[in-house]
């Protein structure tokens, strides 16, 4: 089986590159220029390609001869959408559309999962949780806009073409190699940088607010089972069906650090409103793929831990 | 009242410019470059703006101050969207961000409409007719998929920023004005030109396809009511809760010419797939604001033979 990945190289992207090297898989990946994160994925042939570019995507494409792709890369910072909406929406959607134009070109029957965001469903009153799949989409951001339009684009190939799509619109991510920005790996390396001699003081924001958070690895294991067990067309919520306060990931973190520390509320780090936490049914995703979220919270934090304390040795050498 | 209509010169634009200047608003209007048709306007105030280009919407936003804004413009031929999908996806996205920007930015209290398209609904199970507005979107086309982007968007600028958009989902438009291409005025100038001297055959595609048919006239008038007493951030359908047969429009134009007329089925006017018609419900449009569709079918199809019957007087002329 070869897969080409879209974005290999980021978050999701290398913890889905690990996943199906482990399964034998032959996997292929696109990066954007020299993106050195994930140096230690030895079997993982990398492609350079600006996937805005229709031709230099239709010829990875018809290179590598997929028979899955995974289409991971996005612009995917909320912030960065909120700073620049056309760009987001439009690269975004572009990036989207050379992908799925390749394979309907090129490999037609190879099977393509297409990435959405739990930003998709916005706005969303508490008596709907825990949200399914055909909840009505009010993003409240122009990331979520990006990302509803990628949904129905990679939907008008399926009704259109006939192409073997799956959507996916995962929830909150945690685990190694997220980039610093989100929560957890900046309480990670935070500590670690205080049991490194930094002053022992954590700055934190409102740690009453509360995600549906999933392991990476989990997420990444339900993107391949959803290509191979999933019904073409259709689209599956990751999540957990739960949610963590932020104050209890922080929690597990100090319990396995080596040293006291001192938390400190940062009123720059709390957003004026905070929405509560949209819950996500995975209902859908385990009838088709018998899907669950494995890895308890306890294991995701202490493994994101481990990955900065050796992160951190590895960058001061 | 002041009002600013982008796209014042196309079809339903120029209707739009009519119906405002009726009721005494004093009424600007943006179009590309030197559009020259809707020449009988005279008090439509003309400014030529790109409308992907920021600065200038702000610029004309910012000079005109309207309280009501229409956004009509956009690529709107679901066969230029096949052509090019990236165009028609990032022009209509765009254009439509830079007209909720310059709203928010200059005029925070003007009201929006923005224009989505019964294309949003796409492949819609004939049990669930007549379509309500929470039907879920499944666009079959690009241009449905960059309509659905426009529609979540101005809902986005609803939720974040307060903006008093209201969002419209028309279904098909006749009337006259309209431009070839689309049938009626197809048949309409074909009819026409056979009374003028032309070979007295007119070619047709599927006379059975139905679709679900308004006015243009009442369409826009739907638009005023729409942001005098719609919702803020509502979407409501315009259309007739019915469908009529393509024949049946033709045999109106038949009757109403003054010359014999073969009717001879043209393959190539015949798609090979040809959906069911999908017919709305304006319910929800009715509840808000007491509009139904007032002008009857029949009297569309005349105005239009008559529209071209002028209009090809003046071409020759």
């Amino acid at each position: 089986m070869r897969a080409l990945i879209t974005g290999a190289t980021g978050f999701a992207g290398s913890h889905l590159t690990d996943h199906c090297l482990a399964e034998g898989w032959e996997v292929h990946g696109t990066c954007l220029g020299a993106d050195l994160r994930a140096p230690a994925i030895p079997g993982l042939t990398r492609h350079s390609v600006d996937l805005r570019d229709a031709d230099a995507v239709r010829a990875v494409v018809a290179r590598t001869q997929p028979d899955r792709v995974f289409h991971l890369a996005a612009q995917a910072s909320v912030a960065a959408a909120w700073a620049d909406p056309a760009k987001t929406l439009t690269d975004n959607l572009v990036m989207t559309l050379r992908v799925l134009d390749a394979v309907r070109l090129e490999t037609p029957g190879a099977r393509v999962l297409v990435v959405g965001s739990s930003e998709e469903y916005g706005s969303v009153e508490p008596e709907c949780f825990p949200v399914v799949e055909s909840q009505e989409l009010r993003p409240v951001d122009p990331y979520g806009v990006s990302k509803v339009a990628c949904d129905l684009l990679a939907q008008q190939h399926f009704l259109a073409f006939g192409t073997h799509v799956v959507r996916v619109r995962p929830f909150n991510q945690l685990g190694p190699r997220q980039r610093r920005g989100f929560v957890l790996p900046d309480f990670a390396a935070g500590i670690v940088a205080i049991e490194r001699g930094a002053a022992p003081v954590l700055k934190v924001g409102n740690l009453n607010s509360a995600r549906d958070f999933t392991d990476v690895r989990d997420v990444v294991r339900a993107y391949r089972l959803m290509l191979e067990l999933g019904e073409p067309g259709a689209v599956y919520n990751v999540c957990s069906g739960t949610t963590v306060r932020i104050g209890a990931l922080l929690d597990i973190l100090i319990g396995a650090s080596s040293v006291p520390i001192r938390i400190e509320l940062d009123p720059a780090r709390t957003r004026p409103i905070d929405r509560p936490a949209t819950v996500g049914s995975y209902a859908a995703l385990h009838a088709a793929t018998g899907w669950t979220p494995e890895i308890p919270i306890t294991r995701t934090v202490l493994d994101t831990l481990a990955y900065w304390r050796a992160e951190l040795v590895h960058q001061a050498q």
